[in-house]
């Protein structure tokens, strides 16, 4: 096998095999309905009663604040088009910043589409949002302020405890959630402690399978479901449950939690050796904050004079997959919000690669990226005056 | 290993090992993010890409017809709320059946909530909509008509091309859904030729995993999307697509139509034979039509003077597993609307279950659960009369 270093596990990440092999037996032998009343729907209600369970365990909550979607950005809408829904009589107003993933940003714009009132908040040069902001933001007919636990292009960590804070101080009736995409499976994240009511979850980004996520819901949150029909899920998501994609997501979550401490500590020091070999080169700039200020797994750098869709494809040559921009959204590339926002330099916006690490990724993987991209720099860099 | 006979594929299949297989290796090898723009995207992106031409070919209509959801009632969904919500303008009437899927009726009940206004079609005896009565119920303001193709309880057959055409007669401006999530893999369905617009799938009743559905979107329909975000799929489904499970649900389909003539006679030729041997015992009825006026797979039988509920779980003693009532819904059983809408007589409402068999059933399956009925009903019979 050609050597493969996969640096995007932002993007999506590969799935642990116990959490492979757990869906191929659900998919040969457990393949019942949790809805049937069999046995067989038992038994494949039993999978997902335990995956509430490790759910709640690692967030300190209850299985019944745990509900189950098709993917991040679907626990997205239902949080915000649900919460807009079932609100709207207590006010129109939505907060938000200007950094969050699409799955917010183009539902606040349908939000808007519907006569609702979206506030951006802008961010600090390392793409974090200031409680005091929000605080500021937050008036008597918001109903919600949505703002993201990682940036997925910077690793920007939000301070979200402080900003749940800040909006119940403010008006105790607003409702908080958290896009936690980026950050679960990667940082303990208590709700109830951070006054987060909905907070948004995905599978394939801690190495279970695309198309399950996950949407806390705190105690007496109001909300409206989004998709209508059989009533599964307390009426909150119709649909058969993706047993097997709920399955993994818990095995994989709980394999990630248990060591998390080692892990983050690793994907640290991981990250520290990388920037320390890249910043050796000249030009090359990393945004946003370091250390453990920033997210543990994304790595984003800027190289002056080198195109990233040009450096991108060469570092695909050598079997490294990076991204650039955030590549979880569509596959044309565009100009950057998040980049935007932390004004980076206009002639880097187009020179910049993320490189994301999972709890898989090796020293010697880092190693040879780096020596690839001190083989490759110089050499764009000349072709590129040319 | 226990006895085990698997008669409950209406609600859902084990998948094929085939399919099963390929996720695994999606999982473990192929597991990019098709909006990556580096190979592991483009591997991943091949996928679906594959995927939409089998689809394609299938429904006999061009890869750019197809989208993939998360399930049948979010195809559903999307069908129902996408039309009404990008051609209200058109009108704000809405025709269905009494005898849909909840993923159907609950839509349709919440448009009406937003002020659409809907007309639930009887159906005769053998829970059968005349286009004649569809034909007289479309106005000029009326925006969509939804009808399913097999229905899940009793396995009617609706005339879909004869709807279809007397919905276009009627008002070539009116939409013509269809719930195929029943029939799709069961029969042959040419969208185009039957005057469909648009048209429901769902992987998991196909022998693939829960988590994924399809939704055929004909050429120039107006439909607006109901999940926002990164723009896959066109804008149409945002949210990182479920390569493995749309793969695997291609995989499925291929099968299934490669060899449809041969198993549709063998499965109607098992649905004979087990009725044959049933309806030796007393007071057991057939309800909707038999033979190929029938879907090839569901069989529902109606047992005087025994429960549905104690006779499943006495069933279930012996390893066979059907359900009762439709059960793809929530496992509160409750009186059954298509039951209720074929005029089922009081006294056998709660006496119906339903044997849903699948290419995977064989004859002496049957053969052992005709045999479990002859013993076990005459024994409940006196246990309920006591």
């Amino acid at each position: 096998m050609e050597k493969e270093v996969y640096l995007d596990n932002s993007a999506t990440t590969k799935c642990f095999p116990e959490a492979a092999e757990l869906m191929n037996r659900i998919y040969l032998t457990d393949y019942g309905n949790p809805s049937s009343m069999h046995h067989k729907g038992v038994v494949a209600e039993n999978y997902i009663r335990g995956a509430k369970q490790t759910f709640a365990d690692i967030l300190k909550c209850s299985p019944r604040n745990i509900y189950f979607t098709s993917c991040g950005t679907e626990s997205d809408n239902l949080a915000l088009i649900g919460a807009a829904r079932a609100n709207h009589r207590a006010g129109k107003h939505l907060i938000t910043t200007k950094i969050e993933h699409p799955a917010i940003l183009e539902t606040m714009k349908f939000l808007q589409s519907e006569g609702y009132e979206v506030t951006y908040l802008d961010v600090d040069e390392n793409g974090r949002v200031d409680p005091a902001a929000v605080y500021d933001a937050v008036r008597d007919d918001t109903i919600l302020v949505s703002v993201m636990h990682t940036n997925n292009e910077i690793g920007a960590l939000e301070p979200v405890a402080q900003i749940g804070e800040a909006v119940k101080r403010k008006n105790p009736g607003t409702l908080f959630h958290v896009d936690a995409v980026q950050g679960f499976g990667k940082a303990l994240i208590h709700p109830k402690k951070m006054h987060i009511d909905l907070l948004s979850a995905s599978g394939h980004k801690i190495h279970s399978p695309k198309g399950v996520g996950l949407l806390y819901i705190g105690d007496g949150v109001k909300i409206q479901n989004i998709i209508y029909g059989g009533g599964q899920q307390n009426g909150m998501r119709s649909g058969t449950e993706n047993v097997a994609g709920i399955a993994a997501m818990a095995l994989s979550a709980k394999k990630l939690y248990d060591q998390l401490d080692e892990d983050r500590e690793r994907l640290y020091s991981l990250k520290q050796f990388f920037i320390e070999k890249v910043t050796k080169l000249d030009g090359v700039h990393v945004n946003g904050l370091q250390g453990t200020d920033s997210a543990p797994h994304v790595i984003s750098l800027s190289f002056e004079g080198v195109r990233a869709e040009v450096l991108l494809h060469a570092l695909e040559e050598k079997g490294i997959y990076v991204s650039a921009g955030s590549a979880c959204a569509s596959n044309h590339p565009h100009i950057s919000d998040t980049l935007l926002a932390i004004h980076t330099k206009e002639e880097l916006l187009d020179s910049t690669l993320r490189f994301s690490t999972s709890v898989l990724t090796t020293k010697e993987e880092l190693q040879y990226t780096s020596d690839a991209l001190q083989e490759l720099i110089p050499f764009l860099r000349k072709y590129t005056r040319q």
